[in-house]
């Protein structure tokens, strides 16, 4: 019986073209996260279902991937990285360093409706800042933030924060309500209030609430920072600072969030244990940067295709492997007695930019594309000058 | 309840010390794989079963992680990435190059019995060459896997290869028996034949057996290539190449496995589509490189403690920031008014071998290990002598 090749519903493959640009978005993360002191963490994909389930609401249970195992034991796959980063404090608590600064750039799974950009099987990058109280430490998840987004070049971008203190003389219903205001509008908030039987002044009194002190701290430490009251990110999570990111120009929604959360890192320890931190959402980064034409031109991996023709394949494959020794990513063309027009097509496929003729008494001939993406092109160079070129 | 914070048998959290190892090893695989032009590919960690199921033998269907999921599909865990590779070469034909080079780095989950160096969850490393027949392929492969190496600080490895060709003649329950020399010896070997009824000659003709015109073009190529006549590597796979790599020093088994399999990509698509690759054995690299002593010393993350002491933070702050500028990884002591010798604490626990200390009139304090690992010696800099001594 032929089976069909297919994915299921929510699940990506990744192609090298795309595959590179997240490579290309983690590494940059990766390399910002390290430059601030936050180290690597990996957690299993699987865990016993008891230590996730309960921590995520009713909701979280119902799309959790849970089944028995061969052993009949009752697990599910990583639903997010925080109830696992509370479990690895609790189970480690003598190894760590305190506080202890992690990130982690993993798969989670969730059995959603699958619908625009909302997928089954996603990637997660999350820093956290765990064992700290000090309003340094949401100093520098923002900061982070901060170098991450210029890092991957976004221009124009706002950390929107708040802090839940000042909702703390208003009744949940009316926090959850204006919570809402950027989806629904003010109009639509005002009449969820007043049909909740709260007064429509707490929406005017929270837009014109004064910053809190550790939101002035922050303030005072990065001009990205704008003071946005009426940002709640639910309500169940966040104990201190609230954080937001929306980038100009792309609307799909935030592309960080993030804030302080002491009641969470502690549930498998015996104490308290506070935390922050920010999750970026890693495929509106990548969405975005696609929809700002921001990913760099040079992603390909391999710079330059030796082709295969006429000569001794032993210079072919020489010639790739000086190419490599100097740093150059280099392949041949495999296969022999190949049309050049097919190998052409072969680089052009592959988006090589350049390709090399391996001609008589040490001379390259280099092919590059012209404006319509041929290769149709070419210049005859010595290995020095070849070098060169491939270095521009 | 208080939840026991434990993780599944087979499962691994993998804290920063190790998680940076295993990144490093991943980070060097990578940049050899780019540089012969192998791109990468992610596949999902779920597929249908009927993907999976039926192509790994009986074994294989008994270990997968296979369940129904909440749309009642029958689903399985990634098993390897090879049945992946062969499905996504049939449904996206006409989108992929050809030959197709691709390396896949991702988890697959197996529920064996656990055992020293045998997990459920592991890494699979593999570069395949898809929709080539050419020997250019299999040297290309080869020398992959040398670089790979060499890059990776091993110096004295062999890579095994054999021809499926030179077992053409031999009833293959003599094959199976023979594929067991390293791990039986010879005396063992040659029972086992006569039990089964072979000559026991054919153990001395296939050791004398004359390198096939494969393996003479890869011997030619590579000088860490050994013609090893009795290698197998089962029989099921392989349909002319065969490769094995040992380090020396490492006995715990081959580092990496691979040749030529001309009979699995095609699985789901209407053609027979020729192959050859290689996968790197993950844990045991990991294993050798930490048995061996061959990790990098400096793979901490951060370079340099800021400590938080007596004078204003902010300039502590703008002391990390300016040592990030300048491509420093640093940080700072997040919590205020916190003894030296607990954030000398901290910087020893989290392996970062500078603390500085920021001083009146622009003077740095720089601090540093005694034999002792604690932090114990120090000098007074400038900034550029302290950036000077942080680079080297």
């Amino acid at each position: 019986m032929k089976i069909e090749p297919r994915t299921l519903k929510g699940f990506r493959d990744f192609l090298p073209d795309e595959a590179r640009k997240r490579q290309y978005v983690i590494d940059t993360l990766k390399r910002v996260f390290e430059s601030y002191g936050f180290e690597p963490l990996e957690t299993p994909a699987l865990e016993y279902a008891q230590v996730l389930t309960g921590k995520y609401g009713d909701e979280g249970d119902k799309l959790m991937y849970r089944f028995k195992d061969n052993g009949d034991r009752d697990v599910a796959l990583r639903y997010d990285q925080t109830v696992p980063l509370a479990r690895v404090v609790a189970q480690y608590k003598d190894k760590l360093p305190m506080p202890f600064k992690r990130y982690q750039i993993q798969n989670v799974w969730r059995a959603e409706n699958t619908q625009r950009g909302r997928y089954r099987e996603f990637l997660q990058c999350d820093i956290d800042t765990v064992g700290s109280k000090s309003i340094n430490a949401d100093v520098e998840i923002i900061n982070c933030i901060s170098d991450c987004l210029t890092e991957l070049k976004f221009e124009n971008f706002k950390i929107l924060i708040n802090d839940r203190a000042v909702f703390q003389n208003l009744p949940k219903e009316a926090v959850i309500t204006i919570d809402k205001l950027k989806k629904l509008g003010e109009e639509a908030v005002i009449k969820e209030l007043t049909d909740k039987g709260v007064d429509e002044k707490v929406l005017s009194d929270i837009k014109n609430a004064k910053p809190t002190p550790t939101v002035n701290s922050i303030l005072e430490k990065n001009d990205k920072v704008i003071f946005e009251p009426t940002l709640a990110r639910g309500l169940e999570y966040y104990t201190g600072l609230i954080i937001e990111v929306e980038v100009e120009g792309y609307l799909a929604g935030s592309v960080v969030g993030g804030g302080r959360f002491d009641e969470l890192v502690g549930i498998f320890a015996d104490q308290a244990i506070p935390a922050v931190g920010a999750a970026f959402g890693f495929d509106r980064i990548i969405e975005a940067l696609n929809e700002l034409g921001l990913f760099p031109d040079d992603l390909a991996t391999t710079k330059a295709l030796v082709l295969n023709i006429n000569g001794s394949e032993m210079i072919v494959d020489e010639t790739a492997k000086k190419l490599r020794s100097n740093g150059i990513n280099s392949e041949i063309y495999l296969d022999s007695n190949v049309e050049k027009a097919k190998q052409f097509a072969y680089a052009e496929k592959k988006n090589i930019p350049y390709t090399i003729a391996v001609g008589e008494n040490n001379t390259y001939t280099l092919g590059w594309k012209d404006e319509d993406g041929k290769i149709n092109k070419s210049e005859s160079l010595t290995f020095e000058n070849l070098l060169e070129q491939l270095r521009k």
